[in-house]
């Protein structure tokens, strides 16, 4: 299929550009794309073609300062954010190529997505630059390696598959490969339009909550995969695509589990339940935890709720711009072990007790964890967590997501949580 | 957590067993793992330890004739079969190990399931053999290696993450592993239990379809997005965990496109559209594909409709066991020929018409493909599918999940299709 450069680095691809003005935006890349609202339909909530040529060119201004001549951002169907930060474009399921794309930006030229075949069409009509497969990608490579002594930077080196990597390693030659956390630095810190959608999931991550609250208060007899299914049910009607990730509900013994998946085991009276349930909306998710106490509950039980959210609010409370990720992980650890549970928390023991969260549930930066001197920054979006099990009696994982707000915000704080169902559950 | 290796090799791991009966089975297997059951409550739905063990050694016998002294096995959360085929343990959402697993069988001696820290109880509370951190993986590793100096097969070759198989080639020193399909090949035949649940998650799939179909009857406009979720919706009202995968919905030009993602796109009568749907329930899924004119249709669509359904019925009336994948993908690829559309197909072009699929949506066996001599066999599932795109048109992709039936089955026929749903369809 042709594509044709314009000279704003746009690219046209077969579609012809008629100019026609998109709805309320006024911005030339906008209205010279209002052919993706012809064929895609529109949405304001949409992260619109602009704001993808911004990130790209803020992407490609840090490169020379990373002493890298190009980036490579690889993202699969499940963690994609490499790839969507860039463009609508995502990977859908398989256990071939079709689940891998990888993202190409030089320094100077055009930047390229490579999809599989099956992909390519859709990749094209959604993406602001050119689109090629992935057979095509050793080609470009190898032209990026004739004409560049500098190094490539990658993106997504801890899931990129063995196969793939080969592949890129094979067309770059001589040109040297390193992991960059470039890509992700930059995209820790969200726009308005990417916090309004991440505020959306997490309401739709408390509708969840508040599903299950409901269902539990008829007192009859349900098991934890009832409990993710009604979960999953509210979040969808409330217009989610579809789920986060796998929703976990964890009852009685299997609340001290720090990650599972739920099975049919009944929630009996008096047991603490774990959850951990997002959602998934226009691109962006919620990544929320939940414990709570089912029916009449011991002091034990109460006070590991408690404590686990207590240790969050220090965080809210403390967290701001100009503090450092290692800060802010201090002031929940501290508080976990406070509380006396240094030895059921992992985050206690300096496991980290927070991550960057947006495309994804889980991003590599921020890192709320011991060691990291990243500087929180306005925009920047994350989860504070404590999670405490301890065996025989259970625990719960408290997960907030929140933003930090420009300094000197009016109301005081330096961190807004979005989303607002309470910590401290005891039905 | 110390272990406890009981004669018959299951795995105790500090869970008492009392030998409890569990309900209904009487194998000696299940009933010392009834602390499953205890744990995790019980579905008879559910595969049992006895199913699993027995899998374990019809894996481990095929060892040797395929010149190996052991398996490894590598699944993710999103690609799960290779550790699902020997316990109920799944990988869990991340950018780390925890969406990683690897499970190891020698050729003699105690498997052994791989996972990360967090995951560490759950998956041993539901594996009938010991299960370790991936932060063990390289001392068990180094030990085997030590002890024997054949080949260890790995499976999942394609989509392991790099950083895991340097790890494991670290391990390995001089133990040469390579790709095998043992694996794939055995998990191509489904048992009862198995084929009960995909035909459960492809009615789920069928349920999917009758819901859009219910709603364009209202004749008010709908997005693809809106499609989507209302599919998704039925599904989860039919008991599904989840979606198989992000559901498709590609209406008017949209539908040319072979894979894609729903967007705001409105559809218009007249259109043809794509979609393709399936749901999970209890670890199996369902992959489907349907395509329909919605409103008054173009001749033109009507027939590309009534190929795909034509292509799929010819491979439904004559594949049958002991027929090889590639006589069986020639009988659909000529069906799409004869109807004029091997410009527009990719299975009229050598593509492949079908694929193996149970606990994932996609599996490497049965392949049904041009230069597959694998012969068909009794309890085998795969899918069957013709994709006809024709730009400026449209297109769709008619997919049915199918199981091999026995030679001489009472019924005449040589496959039976699980799902259920019409194929022309014109809404």
């Amino acid at each position: 299929m042709a594509t044709t450069i314009t000279t704003n680095g746009a690219h046209a691809n077969g579609i012809h550009l008629n100019g026609a003005k998109r709805a309320g935006i006024s911005t030339d890349v906008d209205s010279q794309f209002s052919e993706y609202d012809k064929m895609n339909g529109f949405s304001p909530e949409n992260i619109p073609p602009s704001e993808f040529q911004e990130r790209i060119e803020r992407v490609r201004a840090a490169l020379e300062p990373a002493n890298l001549s190009g980036l490579l951002a690889f993202g699969d169907c499940w963690r994609g954010a490499n790839i969507c930060y860039f463009t609508h474009f995502r990977p859908l399921d398989g256990v071939s190529d079709i689940a891998n794309s990888l993202f190409f930006l030089p320094s100077t030229g055009s930047p390229a997505l490579f999809v599989s075949q099956q992909c390519l069409l859709y990749a094209q009509t959604i993406s602001t630059f050119p689109v090629y497969t992935l057979m095509d990608l050793a080609s470009h490579l190898q032209a990026f390696s004739a004409g560049n002594s500098g190094k490539l930077g990658l993106a997504g080196a801890a899931y990129i598959p063995a196969d793939l990597l080969d592949r890129v390693r094979a067309a770059l030659g001589s040109v040297e490969l390193v992991e960059t956390s470039v890509l992700a630095e930059i995209k820790a810190v969200k726009s308005e339009r990417e916090i309004a959608l991440i505020r959306k999931a997490s309401l739709l991550a408390d509708a969840a909550m508040a599903a299950i609250r409901d269902t539990l208060a008829d007192g009859k007899p349900h098991t934890e995969r009832e409990l993710a299914l009604i979960a999953d049910q509210a979040m969808l009607a409330g217009g989610a695509e579809r789920t986060a990730y796998d929703s976990m509900v964890q009852a009685g013994p299997r609340s001290a589990f720090n990650l599972a998946r739920p099975t049919d085991r009944v929630l009996q009276p008096g047991d603490l339940v774990m959850t951990d349930i997002g959602a998934r909306y226009r691109g962006y998710v919620a990544d929320g935890g939940r414990g709570f106490t089912y029916g009449p509950a011991s002091k034990d039980k109460i006070a590991i709720v408690k404590a686990a959210a207590t240790a969050v609010e220090a965080g809210l409370a403390e967290g701001k711009a100009g503090m450092t990720c290692a800060e802010l992980n201090a002031v929940i650890q501290r508080s976990i072990v406070k509380s006396g549970y240094e030895e059921f928390s992992s985050e206690a023991r300096g496991h980290g007790t927070g991550h960057g969260t947006g495309m994804d549930p889980e991003e590599e930066q921020p890192w709320i964890g011991p060691g990291n001197q990243t500087v929180l920054r306005e925009g920047m979006v994350f989860t504070l967590k404590a999670t405490i099990t301890v065996p025989g009696v259970g625990g719960l994982r408290t997960e907030r997501i929140v933003r930090v707000l420009p300094e000197g915000h009016e109301s005081g704080k330096g961190l807004e949580a979005l989303d607002q169902f309470p910590m401290e559950l005891y039905w």
